[in-house]
């Protein structure tokens, strides 16, 4: 085996599959070499007594999007793709947010604009479809399928977002047309509504009640509402960031009827619950759905083990405290209604399920290698160049030290935000060194180049 | 026991609970005496041989309601309850529908002068809402709640009367205040029409394509949608003409969640299928939800036994061929569209009921009486005037002839219609006797007297 | 309506269907006037102000039966239709037990002997088939069924009793064959062994750990299996005294498929739990199956407002503690396999579920009387001689005073036992007056006359 | 890299996990290399179009055992691994059978005896506990655990081989403390023993009562004890063979409750029902479970594809219908009863999953190496060393033509039997070479040594 570039040499290589002590030899960015002792690179990463893991993939992530009442996102393409290689990720699959009256392609344009040259690990764009029209669900989307751009996510809550079911199916039909993956935020809009409405009414505005108005049949509903639409419009569905063991079991259900319905589920589902809101400060811990209990914590892990989630993502949508709920609710005298929906957790996602999954007992390896990396690969048509360690696929690889313990704080972390909702959480297993395409992007706590090296991939269309 | 008006002698009665031979004594219209022999009143029917039951309730009655394309519905209150007084009934509880603009009252006033003088039987209004203005539920609602008004329907589908989620939240809040019960009707909206537009541009325009357009699911999702908004708003539901197992199904759900939600189910969804409308002239089965499939027929039964069904109604709703889909689409060119959404069959619930399900031993009598008088009583708030044989009820009596064979044949019937869906069909069990408040309304096949003696019945609040 | 012995006037009927106010007539021992006025007997009654129920009836009882050990059960004919007269039954079924080598007709003329001339409240007997011989099954059984004992029970454990699998099928044939009603009480005996000897081995002896050792999966599993041999002999089957929800889903599994399994559960498991057992005297509480857990208690109430449940009854069991665990077991150096199974509870089965259940809405009147008594008689071919308040109907019945509280304490009682489960329970509703076949046999807290007027009830056979 | 003995070149490689084009280099029996383009091996094995796959792992193969009545069974050890290897496995783990009276050990030595030197594939011993004496459990089964023989099977069934529950409870309690895997035969011996009785009583004695006497019932109430034992042991459990929803349900539902239950099917449950018993020689198709119904097949495939079935074994377990059925029983007089229970099927295993699981889209490649191979390993201690193609394992290696066109008859087979159950099924996809350690044994169609180069591989004990 001869001309590698790069060997990494003497660790414990995990597939979704295997477990087994091997050099990874590297030659154009590509996996060449799997062998018991490889020799003859130009470098050598030494991963002894290291794990050797495929670089972990976010399938759902938000960058630069905009929120409403004029709030910034806390990370761009640059700080939100620093911080994910920091927590051992090689993929991140932003949304790209089509705003009303735009098409698709002038959301891609700009995007695409923000991110060229700024990207950390390699990008690949979700579309988000808030407008179909005719002309996007017959003309566009089946385009962009066509040049790479095969998934897309619907909404059935937010203002600016929400889809109408007649709305929805008619973008799940295109999605059929197309082959392209569809995905959707389940939680019914007019129910959060009309209790917001309540508890406004009777002056219950603090962050707490964001949970409250959100209650679970909200989810629920909203769940095998979407489940039946694409039974209808005869498409898969992924049906993002459950929270709770209600919407798991429609999941569950659906697929004993035979459909095609995949669940994604989150961190802040695993160690937050809704008693994270009623502290001061709780506005940091909004996001939608909100976490639920103890109960749906300990769901959600079964769900976990038990298959109904096929991956784990961060639901990374990155706020500065200081700029939204900070300053613009002094004396909380704003209702929860203003407090922009989400947090970040980019680059937490990963020491967080090794050390609370693979750590305690509850996932293996290989599980916890299939729900950070390979489904989402396989999900999204990035699969096989993304997402494993096998020849011909990209070297898209992070060392994990197992027994590294680390305590969660916001002064270690590299995204936007000027907080993390994990503040003081103790983990074992940390990554210490990314490497995208073959390339070093973080070692040793730190970018050896400033240079971005990510790009962005065109996907493959993905199996049912 | 002196003073008896009316002395009914001989017979077998049955009550939900009981099944006696005994004679029922009557005086000012109700019934003040069981007991193994009594004599001494002005007139002694004969019921030797004769099962003694409570008349017949109908809860779900369409009478003089405009259905859209300026179709007229083919009963009015006169022959609806004349028919009704033929097929055994003696309280039908037909549909006061609020036109949008129109206050409740308009509409209450525009019904009580169509049926003022009119009806052989007692007939109490259920309130359609379309149009659920802060007034209407704020006002109206409560009040009418206090005058006997104790129900209103609501539809998830038909564009005049269609709500959305949030009026049906906020007007199942009505009823939670007013203390007033709930039904609705479930069929997912934009499904149906994402469907038939579909169907309709592939030419698809036949009778037939009215069953394949609004498939299991499309009812399914409007069920649990319907059942998690009562959950959300804190109120009990019925769910009305459920059509298959996995509606059927959503309502077990919800009870073992410890909700009160109570289903219906119909004579067309027992003995019709979707192939019903795949013939000629199979217009005239067209109803919503369609009729399904055996497997349904079968799943429906099994409801009947268990008790997922707590009412068994007609959803009598008449149309004239020869005036809609006859004359109005010679050669059939147009679409299903535009056939009218409703069938016949007040006159024919109760014996298609006793002959299927007493007769072949699917359900006992006091199952029946249940299922056709006493809930319906129970459920909408005219109990304990109504639904049972019991000292101090309203003397409705109906006499039934358990052996008596009979050919369901259009001539034979009472009703508006030109047809009936059920031509042909055999049963054995016939009413022979009709007797409101103590008066004979049909006897012998025939009436004695032409003078309507029903009368509006107020309501209690029903009991959650 | 002439010739009345006795008149129960101004009382408010309920039976398992309806609730009014009226007058009942009886003469020679039958109901045979319900009217709003009746005049004219020798005795009048006065209920005023009282609930007027049908008797109760208790299916589930044990009278003079060995326990092993030579441990002499609490109760005589005498003392446990005494109790049961004072807590408001007019009919008990109690069971006569076939000693292994014994025919059935030896046993029941010993048991007829104990209870000739000793009975206060009607009486019928179960048998129970221990002894399964082609004789038994061939000859006695039909035979017997002819004779009006149309029901029996098994057992899945206790060394004396328990049946095998292929003689529980055996008998289950024999039970299709005559058209009896098949009972059975399911704990799987081999489990209970292997966990009471690894118990013992480890000195876990209290009595608490009679409970550790047949948790749940031993009742569920025997549950199972007993609706599964129904399956395969093609019988109806009754599952007596179920304690927890994993078991009462085996019966919901079952209707399901379309089986005829019926369930029973008692007061033990609306009111106790396993850690009634670990207190001092716990003993007092070792029955079998065990009480469970608050929330088996919540799933019991629910089985039972749901109709997992068609009969209530009390199981009742009574030993002296004197006699048996306190005497015997000084110190608590036996281990708890030596306290015998059973507790009292023929008296106070009424009051409890009338004041829990009732009294706190979890269920109404008639559901009340229909799991008393109307449900009893229909499961076992006993209606409609009993069971209901109808014309023709023995005059069985109990004057009941739904505001009168009492706390429930050893020294109200007149059980054999020398202790009450229910020490200090207050309940609000109790039985004032009993009459069997209209002859008051407890008025006023007393019995009028010293002459036992029960009589043995030869049964038809039940409807499946 | 060099010194490699073979490579396997220019294939596609498939794991559980991954598929992707790389050749193999294998040194001392392992693989050493996977790599892009490896060169310099003694021997090059061109796998241009072939898939490389992990050799099949067949759990469940009866050899050499006997089988009552004197009746020899069709393969020993040389002809049952030699049709192995020919079907594309590289590892077979028979049962070692303990006689009652007869020490584990002292079955192991006759078992080894009959294989030793005789296999074409590796071989690794399930014990089958018939005579679970204290000295059994509590000494030879932790001590042959820890000599590798970390599983063992027991039987509900079969007069030879059952175990009463007691002694199933107190063999899985063996298992726990000396962590082998416990596998279980699960159905109701005493309902077939009365079922079967009951037909021939009937004079029922045709092949295909032996399907009618073993109804589902029988395998689903098995099912559910042998998991409630598991669940009272606390121990994991294997559920070998089955064949329908209802059993399937059962093994759903304990993972539900959080139980460690995995569960085996076979190709018979796929394409054969019990129509297949009901034809001449219908004989020829009798196995426990029988084969039952189209919805059973459709249920099987549904385990299969997501996720209740781990395992797919062949329960190969041979005879000469000559021998048996046909020269025992001519004319047919003799029941069912004294059929033997078992069918061939080493050797067409992994082609009929093939052709109608990968071939028809129902599973992807990556689940059939799972359920073949892969799973196999783990479930039973022989991962990593067994079941996957990656650094380390052994060069377990058979390349498949996924284009290959066969029909199943039995000139084509090898096994000892003198039909197979699956003459005339046409299949796509088959081996065309077989490697055990880097040993070619089957290339061609032919072996190309005499040698029988298989050993008994000692395992680990399973993860739960």
């Amino acid at each position: 085996m001869n001309n590698l570039e790069t060997i990494v040499k003497g660790g414990t290589i995990a597939t979704a599959s295997d477990i087994f002590k091997a050099d990874i030899g590297i030659r154009g960015g590509k996996i060449v070499a799997i062998a018991e002792a490889l020799e003859g690179a130009d470098e050598i990463i030494d991963a002894t007594g290291r794990l050797v893991l495929p670089g972990g993939i976010d399938s759902h992530v938000h960058i630069s999007q905009p929120s409403g009442e004029g709030i910034v996102m806390a990370d761009d393409f640059d700080s939100a793709t620093r911080s994910a290689a920091f927590g051992g990720n090689t993929t991140l699959m932003p949304f790209c947010f089509q705003e009303k009256g735009q098409s698709l392609r002038e959301a891609l344009a700009w995007y695409h604009c923000l991110a060229e040259g700024k990207c950390h690990v390699d990008v690949s764009f979700h579309l988000i479809v808030s407008d179909p029209t005719p002309q996007v669900l017959g003309q566009e989307l089946p385009a962009l399928a066509e040049e790479g751009y095969t998934s897309f996510k619907m909404f059935m809550t937010y203002d600016d977002l929400k889809l109408t079911d007649r709305e929805i199916l008619e973008t799940m039909s295109a999605a059929k047309v197309s082959g392209a993956r569809a995905m959707i935020h389940a939680e019914n809009d007019d129910a959060i509504a009309f209790l917001r409405d309540q508890a406004e009414l009777a002056g219950d505005i603090a962050p707490k009640f964001h949970a409250s108005t959100r209650p679970v049949p909200v989810e629920r509903e909203a769940t095998h509402r979407a489940i039946s639409l694409a039974e209808i419009a005869g498409v898969p569905l992924v049906v993002v960031h459950v929270s709770n063991r209600e919407a798991m079991e429609e999941i569950a259900r659906a697929r004993a009827r035979g459909l095609k319905i995949y669940g994604e589920t989150c961190p802040q589902y695993l160690v937050l619950t809704a008693e994270d809101l009623d502290i001061p400060h709780g506005a940091k811990n909004v996001c939608s759905p909100p976490p639920r209990d103890q109960a749906s914590q300990v769901a959600c892990w079964e769900g976990i083990e038990q298959g109904i989630f096929s991956v784990f993502s961060s639901d990374h949508c990155p706020f500065r405290y200081e700029d939204t709920a900070g300053k613009k609710h002094p004396g909380g005298e704003k209702s929860f209604r203003w407090i922009p929906n989400g947090i970040p957790g980019v680059e937490t996602r990963l020491p967080i399920l090794f050390s609370e999954g693979v750590g305690k007992g509850r996932i293996d390896l290989r599980r916890f290698v299939e729900l950070t990396a390979t489904n989402h690969a396989r999900l999204y048509g990035l699969y096989p160049q993304k997402g494993t360690i096998a020849i011909g696929s990209d070297a898209d690889i992070v060392l994990w030290d197992p027994d590294m313990e680390m305590t969660i704080t916001q002064d270690i972390l590299h995204h936007g935000s000027d907080y993390t909702p994990y503040e003081g959480f103790r983990v074992t297993g940390w990554p210490v060194l990314t490497m995208v395409r073959g390339r070093t992007v973080v070692a040793g706590g730190r970018m050896p180049s400033a240079d971005p090296v990510g790009m962005h991939i065109a996907r493959s269309k993905p199996a049912a």
